[in-house]
């Protein structure tokens, strides 16, 4: 059994990164579900069904346990399929949760009132779609008072990643962040909502100072993965499996997850 | 009869401030689809269908000249309506075709083979929509060779102009200007091909050089009108009619509208 991670393109590629760094023994399989992305142009019925179709692909493959390494899937669709879809014997966890998480201190499934917490102003660096969606105030507003959270939609960011053109990504980030602390100008905390922003982490934290702790999701699901195994030991086998599928084209998708990770990945149609 | 001006949202009204003030005698309706909008997210036969209503609109309120102050309609929808759709009586034109116009200094009608111009390397800066579309290079392509064009997909700007936080406009547009330039070190000419740009020409033209001729489409088609308004002087009526139409809520939109344009603007229903 392996640890399915799912994203409609290549972002999730940093969770899975971050997975293996932390946890080398675990076997994954990566599905991306490249034929629709992206996902932040499409409505939430169509992202639940896309959502839903490629988890069940991940379960096929033997993945009991599969992580939406997406924003919008989680934002859209996590919800919806924990309440009535998931089988008891199956997983799913999205990246909203550990992040809301180590924010608010508490566990997920604590549905006590909400409460104060340390922190009282933050910073949200997410698409102009997640920011619209507004689930990551809402959530958080289920678990925590107090709490000033400004977002800034960093528009051009992963169209920069994507083409490769890092010196453009960053001074993008820059702006974004300069427009951010216009708008609040000390944050003690920043959130980097979007899975491609773990490559632009060292971007993130020079423009906004040392004191401003920076939360990426992808260290987070991989922090989060770990304690979950720990509390769960027989959930894997054995035998260290790395697979990656995709819905589209595994020729070009290689290439570009390739270039996107800097290192060798090799996709196969899912 | 006054003249139509179509957008999908605001950007148009660039196009409308210009045209008021190369023509301050002319009659016009504006209509803005803002329920509808953005259309760059919308798939051609959707835009298509969007397009054709929303001129039809403007037809029953008595313009038989329909300007479509958008990118995304002029790309996806005008040839298709040219070519079956517009009654002889009615005359529809885009965004593009002054563009194009400018650039090969030859008229749209005239049909004759490609052939070189004056102008060899051209920047084109648009929304990543009208970048992939490559409607832009597609139309040049029928009309002058040897031109090399270098596009630069322009992610946040839009954004940040409709959130009215023009320093964070200004910072992207001069990013995406250097990012043009590791590609084109000495483009001779560049295209504003997004009708919200007009509002950061100069940051354009300051970041691009002196020497850099660069073409606002709002002018362009200001100036097209102009001429062909002069060669059909019995197109219009008389009386200054200046009504804003949308298919959003009036309100909001005046209020948008009022910001991106610095004046009083006030809306309708359409």
């Amino acid at each position: 059994m392996a640890v399915g991670i799912f994203d409609s393109g290549l972002g999730g590629l940093t969770v899975l990164d971050a997975v293996e760094k932390r946890l080398p023994e675990v076997p994954f399989v990566y599905l991306g579900d490249n034929a629709h992305a992206p996902y932040g142009v499409r409505d939430a019925e169509d992202v639940y069904q896309l959502t839903t179709k490629a988890v069940e692909r991940l379960w096929e493959a033997g993945c009991d346990l599969v992580i939406l390494a997406c924003n919008t899937a989680s934002a859209a669709a996590l919800r919806r399929m924990q309440e009535s879809w998931i089988p008891s014997d199956k997983r799913v966890l999205g990246v909203f949760v550990p992040l809301i998480e180590a924010l608010t201190e508490r566990q997920w499934g604590d549905n006590s009132p909400p409460r104060e917490v340390a922190v009282k102003h933050v910073a949200l660096f997410a698409t102009p779609a997640t920011v619209s969606s507004r689930a990551f105030q809402r959530e958080l507003a289920f678990r925590a008072i107090g709490v000033d959270v400004e977002a800034q939609a960093c528009g051009g960011v992963v169209d920069a990643i994507e083409e490769g053109d890092m010196i453009l990504a960053e001074a993008l980030v820059r702006s974004h962040v300069d427009a951010l602390k216009r708008k609040m100008p000390d944050p003690q905390a920043a959130i980097l909502g979007c899975t491609h922003y773990p490559l632009m982490l060292d971007i993130f934290q020079d423009a906004l100072g040392v004191d401003v702790a920076v939360y990426s999701q992808a260290n987070l699901v991989a922090e989060s993965l770990a304690d979950y195994l720990d509390r769960h030991p027989n959930m894997l086998g054995n035998g260290v499996e790395r697979k990656f599928l995709t819905t589209g084209d595994p020729k070009l998708v290689s290439a570009r997850a390739t270039q996107f990770l800097r290192r060798q990945i090799t996709f196969q149609s899912a």
